[in-house]
């Protein structure tokens, strides 16, 4: 049986990104943020939504440049931690222990323990009620080289650990189902589908 | 160390969603999506973004409503294929078996399997490049019952094997790490956080 329930925001799992912006030690910030994807694959465009009152909703109107940090099990403490205290009281790089470094096509710092850093700068401000949405082209992706693999060159993100975030709740990645494309293969090989 | 990437879409790990569209039997149709998400908490808001040339796009701008199905893991099979097949060439639902009841928010059906279907309506339609982002509001969130605790009221969405989608693989959802705010728990006990 089906029932019906009021408007709400239940689209899952998501991934809970580390925000990183600013581009002063003063400055810079972190915020974590669900509420967040692709909007366009060419040219690459993402968007990141925060609420107004938020102390790093200033920070980006004023410099228009944000990374968004790809987060791992080894940073989920620290991901929750972000999303519930304000950089108005804490200095969350020093708090949490996370290692900023300078950003290359952005102003902004991006976080060294991440997998994959994402530089962006902002195309549009949309103003749509509790949140702005900031519409950005991703100028760079920085990526760690351990996930890389040696002989091939591809990225191995199924090593970096990623965390999903499911209606209030953090998880890990569990068990691979298939490839893209694993159902229309040829061969019965489970998750031989290739992109 | 760290290598630099070309602009590219590395937001991960993403919902799989299947998108349905059209409000007649010959016009419905599947779609399915990792470029969505919440945009907005209060109104509710979220957006898909679809390219240009597939099937469903010009059923989109005619009615301008769809439905986001969350997608399980006994609905990976039939996710990947609707993202590889077109909706010119096949019935997707005939093909795929799932079963279309209609909306009661919108004209579209909803899949009958998925645990929550969020039904929606285009506000505005943005052109980007490869894809059109629809930014829409949710109008009603339909809820498989058996997901909701009899005690409670709650939604229990972890016991309804959701899948997430990163980088070219499909995968099921793992361990839970924690709740909201399980970081600044006074409680020892993982994952006893409360939003």
């Amino acid at each position: 049986m089906k029932q019906s329930w009021r408007p709400g925001t239940m689209i899952y799992p998501l991934p809970a990104v580390l925000v990183s912006c600013g581009s002063t030690e003063q400055t810079r910030n972190l915020i974590t943020v669900a509420w967040t994807g692709t909007i366009c694959s060419d040219p690459a465009m993402c968007y990141i939504s925060v609420q107004r009152p938020r102390y790093s909703h200033h920070i980006l109107m004023e410099e228009m440049e944000f990374t968004i940090n790809l987060t791992t099990e080894r940073m989920a403490r620290a991901t929750d931690w972000c999303g519930v205290r304000s950089g108005r009281e804490y200095d969350k790089w020093r708090e949490t222990g996370l290692t900023p470094v300078k950003g290359q096509m952005v102003g902004c710092y991006y976080i060294e323990e991440s997998p994959v850093s994402i530089e962006c700068r902002v195309k549009e401000v949309v103003h749509l009620g509790t949140h702005d949405m900031f519409i950005a082209d991703v100028l760079n992706v920085i990526v760690d080289d351990r996930y890389i693999d040696a002989q091939t060159g591809a990225l191995r993100l199924e090593d970096a650990g990623l965390i999903a975030y499911a209606h209030g709740h953090y998880y890990t990645l569990g068990r691979e189902l298939g490839h893209f494309g694993f159902s229309v293969r040829k061969s019965p090989k489970k998750g031989g589908g290739r992109r």
